[in-house]
């Protein structure tokens, strides 16, 4: 663990840590005196840092992305803290934990991705379970399934939150099918597994979450579509019909044309799988926004995703009853 | 059971049976002749009738939502029947059977409406249990809880239809507040139970399902309202707290303002059960749409609620299937 | 009246006087010390305030929406007062003049509230009559009717701005019922005396103006509902028909679904009466921004409620007569 | 007064009379026989005609919007009438009434208009008052303004409607300004006048009420401000600014650039303009709505302009409480 | 070439030809009778067929998109004409020429295949131009790019049509680039040749236009994307950004969500591209709609792809003057 | 050209130079101590000044739009600079050059509008080049025609930017008409070099470019309406449908609504122009946020005006190139 966290710092000392680059910049002062400027981070944080002399070198050599090894003082400008750099250069591999630089899911990542496995395994469709299995224990998926974000900011925006969404939703779609006999739970539960796939690539995650430029170019419904169409090709047998099934789950589950879904569900199973998946991701939004700090006794913070804030229920059935026992009493 | 329906008629006979009345005017011919024009049906369906000669009498006893004994001649008018009345009169009361002119679920509505009871009591909180069971077991609801429709044509639209759904959703409650522990099941279950009350009296479904004038000026959220803030006005010590977040549940639930809900689901339970409602709502006009006879070999009938038509599935499948068989064997 | 109040503050001086606390919460600087940040305010502005040391007894005692007797320097930072507090304790209710903290209506309530009576007795239909002066005259609402803004923001954002707003409407349908003499007035009055009857609740304006938890979950519109509707229920023999009626006035005010309108008006008197409410709250909302200072000669300030600037008209036009006049003599 | 109206026709007659040609084609049967086809109307209605032999004089020689005499056969076919032509020829103006043709508000137009030019002198802006007169009283103007409809279908859609409806703004524009004194009369009086003139030829409505080709291109908002400018370029002195206002005032009443206003009103009277024209055009669709036979006793016919139908109130209140009284006495 | 089409059939005579069957199903008339409904076409029009006695086998041997010999009474019924089958069965593959069947293109469509070759090759990019080569002369592809219609309703419906608006396209493009030389001419062609290809499979075009199961389901964007990334992929070497980038025109050509395109076009020629594909796609449907017969002098057909009518601008003008000559002779 | 910019600035020096006056205000400091704040600005941005004493006759004399001479200490607050106003008054007009105040097109101004009377004299219709010259050599159009901006911000945003993108647009209608030989070439020009007249008096760019009151409340499709709808009316004999048409090219222009035409193009050249017109204003946005400093090293600079960032394309498959080739050898 790296010995000092952005939030850690404290005004008009001296530090010597470990960051991650998450913007560089060369800016000039209004007088034309360039300076290096940067903003740097891990989990805990941001913060603005500037290097006014001697930077050349350092500016060349290091770049966004890079972790590096930073000697600053911490200057307290009213209630902003900024580092003014006194020394900097590219941290070694081997001087970095990338778990100081992410949030991860708090569950046990091993654990969640046997249940993946075993989701998969799980499906009775011959040929929809070698699909799931394929890509659930592809080499070149794995790794990256366990450690992929669901959303850069909508939901479970964390390492290993798609595994996480993706359990739940496996879970999910075999109480729906319980529930509804008619419904086809190979379906469900391969819509389930394999979704968000194309998150994979859309979205960067080595250091901090961000959109790759494939990502932002061709989103994730699209670049999974390749991802799944070539593992359903390289099963000898593949039913074409049941190819064109499976596409369909994937590119509809969005929903709707404004969320880039190209088109609308129209297979029973697919609209469920809508369903499921966004009700999974709201409610995963609105766990966020009551965890996070509000400032208000009974109201959540307001939810981008959601637009809105959620009442804190049960302090304001609390309050509301103190406040009527004491009208009693008084 | 009456004698003929108008699923039986044939042409160029002449019958004697029951009808109800759908509508009724005096038109006249561009001769300046007046006639009295009917629309007669029951559960089968409908078909128009006329009566040519000393029609008065008929028309000034007989009205809309009458049932009425008639006695006409069946023309075959190219591929349409029609109705030529020879004779007409109301129908008593001990000539009709309900049942003869509505549809009914197919379930045992008592083993319903105890599984109603059976889920009120189940919620642990004794405010809330109060009122589910008041409103369930009040004897000018329970009743029309038995017989009411979900809906004119969106969804569950036949007699019972509504018991059918609440069940269908507390089911649905449980297994969501299994899934999800952070969610306060005697929210769901109190919102599922209530959610739709107002729709006993928004709709009319004595003889045929039609909107109320009352139902179509306020609304079953708005009336509804009424009905629940009542209840738990008459429960001693309700607290007005609690009142406040069961309302907000009842009008939110239709998740958006265009839908009719005057308030966005602000409440976490509000929005979990918002999605409940509408995915166990549009899989039944799923259902309904893949029942009905749709003259396409792989596609269902056009649903106007969702506005598309949904693929059969299996039978995709299985014809691809086919194909594929045969190009092999070819 | 209070001796300061935030329009009067000066730097670097020190001053004694009572404000109302609009926000509190503790702090810490990054250098991890916890100090005491306060926004306080009076009917003339807002004003930040920090107390660093001793604070805890007062952060114990006083809270959001109380009042306060404060010692502080007025610290200048720039083109920003801040209160460095010294001093603090909650104030005496004898101490206060809610005067100083809200802007008041500057008509004269009590006229304006006889009148309210006298429009409410103006009505000829028994029943709307009995209805609409049992509102205005049930002693738990009259008062509260006379201090209620009409929104937060939008409109008439004043205490009695409610009942200025109102008396307005009267006038308005009066006229409208003169001009359009298939009009009837007695529904129009009693929506205006009772269509918002619910911003008594919705609303929280003892102190300041905002929104209770109640008005955020349920809104005025469905408060108003249940007020009107018991006050209905509580006049034996008030025709159900005409409650009907009554309340889908009352729903379907807003005119529109994304406004919050559950119906839309299907009542020829509530079209009008949506158009009469729509009107006067606009012009208000266009008054309110012409009377703002703009900075601009020929545009009013910004209507937030309106989304646009508006015209000064008289000055572009005496502006551009002015020009012209000098370009004829030049 | 023609002999025969198309509301007189009756099957298996012969008749001689007059009609407007609306439509006019040649078509061939499926064997490939030619025949003329033509729908005839007149105020009260419209009627298929063909004429089978010797049509191709005729066919040259008419065409749509001509005044014909017609010899012909009514074919009775189930429940619609058919013309059977026998001879046909062009009518000689002397032999046509164009009442006979196209529906009259049922107001005294002399009146109407002398109230028209009242309302312009009572401007009190010298300008606004020069220019209001020399619009109505343009003799190219005047007898157009007399005649025309305020639209084809959304209301007041009949000979004389446009007065009707500037009339009755002018009367509401009055009320409006006694209301809010900040109200500048001159303008909304102005508006009133002349914010439909360019429906003068937006509409053709010699014959029939449709739309002129220009008016399609243009609409009548683009032809107004051309007709309007140049009225008030011929007055010596305008002022500029005024010009400027003027114009605004006419461009922005649909309120909305959805219905063609390619600006928003941003002048105060421009914006209660805009509500004004749109009250009095609604309620007038209202009562068309509420006038048309609908088949229904407690809902008015299905008003295409405002997407809905409404309450008869008065029929509703009444029905329900003889009900109440029945279900007393029962 | 057939015998009879469609629009040679006259009434009352009886025929013998060659159909393709549209629709196909057994129906009963309402005594129960049972009979067998086809809808039968050709390139000229459709018509409707009944068969009533012996129809069993051909039942069950016929189905729709069959080829059938046919033997039937036309019928004349009012305006429309029917045929009554007296013999039916399969057509050989040796009695039918299928463009008989199909409206084809006007254009020689190998020369236009030649010059959609030609365009590939001038593609000066290497992978560019391999990738349309590749795509274009695929032997499962280019036979089928010659038939392929470029919509079932919208624009280029017709066989032939896709390769009509792609060489349109094609000229476009090199026009735009010699335009503005900032674009990359390449990228425009490249878009070109490819953006439709997943028309091949999403429409149905042996016998007549219609969709696919897996063209409803996964529509040509995605469906090329499958076609073409795997082509990319057959080329060694091909550079995976280069990849990104076609793939991203391919799939934000319809420019917005709500067309079916996932993603927004983010890189210039993408936006110009789609750009001039809407062109294109848009003057086609406004030639159709000014070909089609409108049954009014002065406005053409109203077109469905674009919601409204068209102006013959040459018929308006010359009508006009003539109206204005006579006026001036007059 | 003036001695200092606003670029030039360096902090803690004195400066004497030439400003233009943006804002203008008076303000107060809390205290009560009032001061002038201006907001000066070149071609080269803009900065904030402050006079703190004796500043009333400045006040007085100086306004908005005004050019001034400053003499001033030039503050550096952090990283903005800020003037300290020592002496000021209004420059006299020897003193100043427009070209230091606006940024100018690139291109020669005078050739630009060589080309526009050339376009203008290649019309072949003698009515339309009859107009299309008068507008273009109006001695009081086209000295404003060389200077106007095309818009404020969204596209060509820069002195003799109109002209710029009109003569793109007759280049680009050549082509167009080049590819279609269905268009009228003649319709295409008139539209390319009217359809933006009304700009020269919607927007001011004297001094900076800003809207005109006028232009604010008529916008310029309105405008030019009047401004061409008079040129044709001076043109003796100019067909009237013709002007109809020219008309209607003018407003549609826009293509929807919402973007300010009051209809939809229904002339197959308005349609076509209207893409055009779209295309090279959208591309010039493109051109603009890509020439834009974007801080990244992938992506443009977000455009406000498509709400999107754009790929910069060469350096996004340099870059993959190049890690590619080091993949490789690495």
């Amino acid at each position: 663990m790296k010995p000092v966290f952005v939030s850690d710092l404290a005004g008009d000392t001296t530090v010597t840590t470990f960051f991650l680059v998450l913007e560089k910049e060369i800016r000039s002062t209004r007088e034309g005196k360039p300076y290096l400027r940067l903003e740097l981070g891990d989990k805990t944080g941001a913060i603005e840092a500037r290097m006014w002399d001697q930077f050349e070198a350092a500016a060349r050599e290091i770049g966004r992305d890079d972790f590096v090894k930073v000697q600053a003082r911490v200057d307290v400008y009213r209630t902003k803290l900024q580092l003014a750099i006194q020394q900097i250069r590219k941290a070694k591999p081997e001087e970095i934990e990338l778990a100081d630089f992410l949030v991860h899911t708090k569950e046990d990542v091993e654990k969640l991705y046997a249940s993946l496995v075993a989701n998969a395994e799980s499906i009775r469709n011959p040929w929809l379970q070698k699909l799931a299995k394929a890509i659930v224990t592809d080499p070149s998926i794995a790794p990256r399934y366990k450690r992929a974000p669901a959303a850069k900011v909508m939901h479970h925006a964390y390492l290993g939150g798609l595994l996480e969404h993706v359990i739940s939703l496996c879970g999910l779609a075999k109480r729906a099918a319980e529930h509804y006999p008619e419904l086809n739970l190979d379906l469900l539960l391969t819509a389930a597994i394999l979704h968000d796939v194309g998150k994979l690539d859309e979205l960067c995650y080595e250091r901090a979450i961000s959109y790759t430029v494939e990502g932002q170019l061709l989103g994730h419904i699209v670049m999974e579509t390749e991802t799944v169409s070539r593992a359903m090709d390289a099963i000898a047998g593949f039913p074409p019909a049941l190819k064109t099934v499976v596409l369909h789950l994937l590119i509809s589950h969005h929903g709707q044309y404004e969320f880039g879904s190209p088109k609308l569900p129209m297979i029973r199973e697919a609209l469920v799988f809508h369903f499921l998946d966004d009700l999974d991701s709201k409610l995963a939004a609105v766990r966020t926004a009551l965890a996070a700090e509000s400032g208000e006794e009974e109201w959540s913070a307001f939810s981008g995703a959601l637009q809105r804030r959620f009442l804190k229920l049960d302090r304001f059935l609390e309050r509301a009853n103190t406040a009527a026992e004491k009208a009693k009493q008084g």
